[in-house]
């Protein structure tokens, strides 16, 4: 059973575990600052698939079967897998998922999705509906260039203001038994937006929401920053990561020292050309199941607030002259004390 | 809590109600053999709005409030909502999500969309994690056609195998106390595909899908077809519809007398040129918040089970020559024995 705590907030009675994980990324990833972090690197991103859209799903389909594999469980005893990506209609995860013959729950948030993913997963083995749940998503750099902005051979300029995707998928088997650190709250988020229309500056859209997800916790837990090691954002780049500090700052909470963005995190924007950061579903999935669980098995992090961010845009809604609305689910993660 | 019964299902333990539900349709819905169940109907299709996008939105949002009005809870009692309809990145849901200032997930199962949303946040409520949830979903015949299919103006020619999008929307309120009938389990169904290519006979893309959800709903619960007053799957119409039957019975369950399809139950073929009949995420919805909770309320059925099916391709899936991958949940409702 979870507790209701204020608004939005969950704080499990007796938190889940995650027992295990894995990730796989692409070749530019594997050269960015957290290369060592991370389980496969490919060589390019088509990884011997025919297009880029289907080498997504052998992407993800490996990366769940990895944390699987990890978990050392029977893949029989995994009930339900909840995914996502950013391709339309979900289908990266549709063929990805299509031969595990396992329960599925598509889930779209765009760049939260991993926050999504884990929420639901969570709430599912905590409320005794499964005993072990899967828990991923993927995304594509060439994929997403090509869905929501312009065809790679066009060659087009890219703003400072704008992210790169991140080509890669992260995978989480979270289990009601086993050795692993525990999610002890979720609060996942509304729709926030604040009018930003332009989409080649989506960390500015997303800010507000990642703010109002971040205070919410805050508010509904009694928490502060000072109650976790690491406090870490989706992908928020570098401009939405300053202005969702601004944003929590002002409402009296310190979000300074022990803050950071995945999307910062994962490349090195000084010799990678990748501007704001980085970007997609698969971007906080691969900093969480390489840099921030590594990290938390060593104990150099013990309580961390993971914060996925999606900007829910699409070409019609742009197109149409709507603005860009900004969601972000926070997951806590804790190391047992015993 | 829940108890899970084999591979997929589970039986709540303290069945959560459906205590408010809600319904909004198109012109063409409004004349079609449901019409005397639909809560409001709209004149056209646009509802003043600039764009079929929008007004998707607009219906959506309403169909939520009408939910909200009729289950007669504070919308502050509100935790969580569920949704998800057909437009790429969902933005139908979001944007008329927006302004309702609730967390929210977004899901994704093509026309299956209704059960997976029922699923979870039936479970949710079960769990403890919410006293309140709203699942809902959304189509817009002519968003639909633009975006999978041709412009309108273009007036292709459309097989008879082909169905019709619903213009519409449908929610439900489960909650944790309050009256109405009881979501008593749910099987969440895994992605099959039997390798149908064509995105013009969707039904029998689906049908293989629906048949191993209720299939799996059977051998998990030990109930067969006679346990239920009304077995109905979502839109697989009348090509779909023939399949699931025969795939069914030939796993020696007998499907007939009490099994129709909400796509054929919800237009008059004969008059209204809809081919194979209804579908979207849409249909299942307004089938089930028009015709099935009515009747339920009247008595005419005491023991339903509804499944939606999706059909999870994209237009890149099917540029790239991939098959047509099927899904369905069913969602055991029942009236109250006491």
């Amino acid at each position: 059973m979870g507790t209701q705590l204020g608004e939005q907030t969950i704080a499990f009675d007796r938190p889940p575990t995650i027992i295990g994980y894995g990730n796989i990324v692409g070749p530019k990833e594997g050269d960015g600052l957290l290369k060592d972090y991370f389980d496969k690197i490919l060589e390019d991103t088509l990884w011997g698939e025919e297009s880029w859209e289907k080498a997504e799903s052998k992407i993800l389909n490996a990366a769940i079967n990895l944390a699987i594999d990890n978990a050392k469980v029977p893949k029989n005893d995994i009930r339900y897998i909840f995914a996502g990506d950013l391709l339309n209609q979900l289908t990266a995860s549709t063929f990805a998922i299509r031969d595990l013959k396992k329960a599925y729950f598509g889930l779209y948030g765009a760049c939260s999705t991993m926050g999504e993913s884990l929420v639901l997963a969570s709430m599912t083995v905590e409320g005794g509906f499964a005993d072990y749940c899967v828990a991923a998503t993927s995304s594509h750099f060439c994929g997403a260039e090509k869905q929501f902005r312009f065809p790679l051979e066009f060659g087009n300029q890219r703003p400072l203001t704008a992210t790169y995707t991140v080509t890669g998928s992260g995978a989480v088997v979270i289990g009601n038994t086993g050795s692993g650190p525990k999610i002890t709250h979720v609060t996942p988020g509304r729709i926030v937006d604040l009018g930003i229309k332009d989409a080649m500056n989506m960390g500015a859209a997303m800010a507000p929401a990642a703010a109002d997800t971040i205070i919410t916790h805050f508010k509904d837990t009694g928490r502060s920053a000072d109650d976790y090691d690491l406090i870490i954002t989706g992908d928020l780049g570098i401009v939405g990561k300053k202005l969702n500090r601004e944003l929590v700052n002002k409402q009296g909470y310190d979000l300074s020292d022990n803050y950071t963005d995945c999307g910062i995190e994962i490349f090195d924007g000084d010799k990678q050309d990748t501007h704001a950061g980085g970007s997609g579903c698969g971007c906080s999935a691969v900093t969480l199941t390489g840099y921030i669980l590594k990290e938390m098995a060593k104990g150099t992090f013990n309580r961390v607030l993971f914060i996925p961010t999606g900007a829910l845009l699409s070409q019609s809604s742009s197109f149409q002259g709507e603005s860009i609305p900004g969601i972000a689910h926070a997951v806590a993660i804790e190391n047992s004390q015993e």
